[in-house]
């Protein structure tokens, strides 16, 4: 049988980096392309305590169906969490459990996209977001980000010249891959933007709570006072990714749509893993916790800097220093032929890092690759960046 | 904010049916409308011991992120149990792992088809598979559904007039709601119809396992040779609902472009559900297990079929017998108000049932209305029909 595809999935391959990806994997290959928290920030212990006492006591309303917005106590828990802690969320904002908060970017694309209509993103971006808007059928426009996140003049021209743009999506905090965090000045502009344009805004904050240097600024989501910004977050960076809990806080006339969407797509989200989230935030101290991941990341990114510093910076590589997160985007010089280094640093010199042009929007030239240092292990970034760094020597001429 | 709504979500409502489960929770109200697998029939003991010895041994595995594709383990040992427990699945064959059979529907329509495109389905038909086709804007053709299954002149009639049909959507085996299964001649004759037109056939089995009186009819896809049927099954109804594990057999040709939707949905589904699914298939013994689920769902369902003849016949309200499945479809005397019996039922007489209107597809008149026996204790069963039978008795006249 010939297959015909949707327009969304027809020309969406599995993303470009899979090759390279692939060789990450091959025996005696230093993966510093993952992007999976580091094993030792999973509290293995609480979480295996809390199964326990959940299926002894309570093993029905583990194994049911439960509701598709979500087990109440952990929706309830996150409203007032958010609220005190980040000042986040109205009275007409309700919360959303989502398996991951990569579907929270599928939903609102299906709730408030039809195909053709415009996304804008910021460029590069997180290449599962842009695939999850791609699938839906969406025309994506990218915005160059800058050392204090997205180009505000880029975006008004944008949202001017684009027509039936929906929603702007934006990583403010420790931008994946670019590892920038937008300024309070540019969160304003863009609110203010979004809101004259009567487009929504989608703040995605999976390492918000990641800092490990510099003061937190502002949630865009804290200035919405019109229900122009769906807030997504997410356990995967903090508890665990292999659970697949996410949240979307958002005004609930929108919310209400996203989770007919949502029951139509996977009923609801595993009750496990909802119960498991809302007992560790409420009978556990989740804000050492947080404080334990953030000594763990404080120290990888380090290393990883120093490395960066000693073995790429005198080859003619550049990079940002993030504040948090899980990478490091480093820059090429001018001339270098990005996807061959890339490519021959993995076959070659076994050591993979991204391509930028996996995070491009629009098929942008990127001069760029990202490193991760949450996930290897601190002799596998020595012994990595070390290889990379003699690569890069004899490369960069 | 104004929000506007894509073409599929705009007048996609809470279900019609909503309304009715709500007062279903009211204290006092008997609910045989839900559709949840008897509390009773979750293996508590062996899943609280898979699940206790997989976060002592291998509690990385469980919290780190997993491939899209699904747990390999688990897909492996599914190949090889389809194949042998049901001859199905080809060389060119996979199986990807999906967060409950929802997903499978999800992920094919977006895989296939644009907004605009046609879906045919059985009328009635799974609310929850019809919703998840409607908020991806396809437009749904209903083919009715007779004693031995969907009327094949009607199928041909929808596949002549209609532009773009992508796909058949049928549950074979016990269907929900109407509770019949599809005679082996109709299944040869859809598959020739489907291969004929060039359409694939999306054959959903969650309750295949669940037949506790009669014969197995071959399935749909062990007659495939050519790419045409995406299978679909569950663990929802035999193992827990509430972990949110489904599966897809199909062409790996689509089921790669499924993959890369999946990927953009919800990254992968939860890995504690897949191994605890895996652990249960292969180191207990599921069929066992099957059996003990057979017995209670044939005792359950011998009971309402005594309660209806009992209490509802009498009334002139009629059934089908059913084979297997959570559910009975029964029929009031035409000229009486379906709807309003229904509402009715509920408010003043405290007993909850799913009115047929819930599972049209094109708005179709029906006449029906759904009963579960799964659900509810055989108490609640005996007082809920017992104050059905008072109400037609007195409503029909």
């Amino acid at each position: 049988m010939n297959y015909t595809f949707s327009d969304g999935l027809r020309d969406l391959a599995p993303s470009a980096i899979r090759e390279i990806l692939k060789y990450a994997s091959v025996p005696g290959v230093v993966a510093l392309s993952a992007g999976n928290p580091a094993p030792e920030a999973f509290p293995v212990e609480a979480i295996a305590a809390i199964s326990e006492k959940l299926l002894r006591e309570r093993p029905i309303d583990v194994l049911q169906y439960g509701a598709t917005e979500g087990y109440q106590p952990l929706r309830e828990h996150l409203k007032g969490y958010l609220k005190s802690k980040y000042n986040i969320g109205g009275e007409d904002d309700e919360v959303l459990i989502t398996s991951g908060a990569q579907q929270v970017m599928e939903l609102v694309t299906k709730t408030v996209c039809n195909q053709g209509d415009t996304v804008i993103a910021e460029s590069p971006s997180f290449i599962g977001s842009l695939n999850s808007f791609r699938a839906l059928g969406v025309k994506l426009v990218g915005v160059p980000v800058e050392a204090d996140g997205m180009n505000i003049e880029a975006l008004e021209q944008a949202l001017k010249t684009n027509r039936n743009v929906r929603f702007i999506y934006t990583i403010p905090n420790f931008q994946n891959p670019a590892g920038v965090t937008m300024s309070l000045e540019k969160r304003r502009r863009l609110y203010a933007l979004a809101k004259a344009y009567g487009v929504l805004i989608v703040e995605d904050n999976p390492y918000g709570d990641l800092r490990f240097a510099g003061e937190d600024v502002p949630s865009i989501k804290s200035m919405d006072d019109d229900g122009v910004v769906v807030y997504a977050g997410s356990f995967s960076k903090v508890l665990s990714s292999g659970m697949r809990v996410g949240y979307a806080l958002a005004n609930k006339t929108l919310l209400a749509k996203m989770i007919v969407a949502k029951q139509g797509e996977d009923v609801h989200t595993t009750q496990w893993a909802q119960m498991v989230c809302h007992e560790f935030m409420t009978q556990y101290d989740f804000e050492a916790h947080l404080d334990r991941l953030r000594a763990i990341y404080k120290k990888k990114a380090e290393l990883m800097m120093d490395l960066l510093d000693e073995h790429l910076v005198p080859a003619g590589i550049t990079y940002n220093r993030p504040e948090g997160g899980l990478f490091i985007w480093c820059q090429l010089p001018e001339g270098v032929d990005m996807a061959e280094f890339c490519t021959k640093a993995v076959k070659e010199h076994k050591v993979a890092v991204v391509p930028g042009s996996a995070f491009n929007v629009e098929g942008e030239h990127l001069q760029t690759f990202r490193v991760n240092f949450s996930t290897p292990t601190d002799d596998a970034m020595r012994e990595g960046v070390a290889r990379l760094g003699v690569f890069a020597k004899e490369y960069i001429k």
